[in-house]
């Protein structure tokens, strides 16, 4: 995660509003959506990885995926703590996700790579938005997942070594990027419209007056990283 | 790893013997061929986890997937501690590692469960058989490795109930898991002939006599995982 993205914002004492009851049902449904994205991100990752030019790229891609696995078994047990069944809970948001793997298949290694970057800081931004408002003791497991999203920044020097040496591949990354932004909003969508009791907890929450500050973060955040990545 | 497989005899105090000098240059060979391995079982676990019926075996194979990642972190580390230059080092074990796993791509779910489980069980026999002659500082790496080696046995239950089920899914695979251990065995005496070094650790070992030993030990060993998963 980068430094700009705040995690001070989490991880002050002060800023946990609880104004969310700790069975509050959008936050099984808030994990279980989590736990099939980190899933989903291992497979994808792993596969996007044949991409890589070295066994550098290959092992870089390896560890982060191996880190998701991290939060994976981290939100599982959390859910599995709080009762829920938790491959049927997760399977649910199937669609969504693989969808927009679907929709955002990289065709070069650098299109890799910045998905890579821009998926995990865009997770980085949902736990971050919803984590001011829930109760302590979930905010706690929404914070271990985050004080580990550190792995995705081996991709900044490699990009910004290629776009600084071709202003060709500066502009389709840019592109590439702003599809990746434009999937990963419209399947938020379809999932919030599907999933009442995620809405709930948007709006519960202390942290976010409404649903559509949600996206303007998303894309306020996403401008900043494509500034940190030479492509704005 | 199997309970059979006996990991006292590596945490046994009394085992040590420590007959091979710290700075022995297998020892760098042997933690660079071993990080290779996990590497290339990493991708080669996502990879062969597409064949999962369900998200549980696809998780399943993600989660061990990590772990191998995990135990490459610690080779890496006490490489780098060691003042190796780690992927160099690596790379020289890439034609045979690879040349494993392509010569035994499984075809089925139930056979790249078998390939999962006898591939870990291999590992851990030989990280045990050369555990016990290593110096403390560095048997202490092996036995952290060899710990964490039980991911595997969720592919138990599942080749038992399929084999018993059927008579021609027992000798298919029992036919299968023969071949992973002739390929095995084929590309380690490759390595072992191309690498004085390690022969050299082998021989120096207090724990094995000869280089036929390691062989005689993953013969009578394979034997054992073979009874466990029902295909003898």
């Amino acid at each position: 995660m980068e430094a700009s993205l705040g995690t001070a914002q989490v991880t002050g004492q002060g800023l946990s509003n609880s104004v969310v009851p700790v069975d509050h049902p959008g936050i099984n449904e808030l994990f279980a959506l989590l736990a099939y994205g980190e899933v989903a991100a291992f497979y994808r990752l792993t596969e996007e990885a044949r991409m890589a030019p070295d066994l550098r790229g290959r092992i870089n891609m390896a560890r982060m995926a191996a880190a998701e696995m991290g939060h994976y078994e981290l939100l599982r047990s959390t859910l599995e703590q709080r009762g829920v069944d938790v491959l049927p809970a997760m399977v649910r948001y199937a669609p969504a996700l693989e969808q927009y793997h679907r929709l955002t298949t990289p065709s070069t290694w650098l299109e890799a790579l910045v998905k890579t970057y821009v998926g995990d800081a865009m997770a980085a931004d949902l736990y971050l938005a919803i984590a001011g408002s829930l109760p302590v003791e979930v905010a706690d497991v929404v914070r271990s997942v985050l004080a580990e999203t550190v792995h995705s920044q081996f991709v900044v020097a490699e990009v910004v070594t290629a776009v600084n040496a071709s202003g060709r591949q500066r502009s389709r990354l840019a592109l590439w990027a702003r599809r990746l932004l434009g999937e990963a909003v419209t399947q938020a969508q379809f999932v919030l419209a599907e999933r009442d009791e995620l809405v709930d907890l948007v709006v519960a929450g202390g942290g976010l007056a409404q649903v559509t500050d949600l996206f303007d973060r998303l894309q306020r955040t996403h401008s900043e990283r494509m500034h940190h990545l030479g492509l704005s």
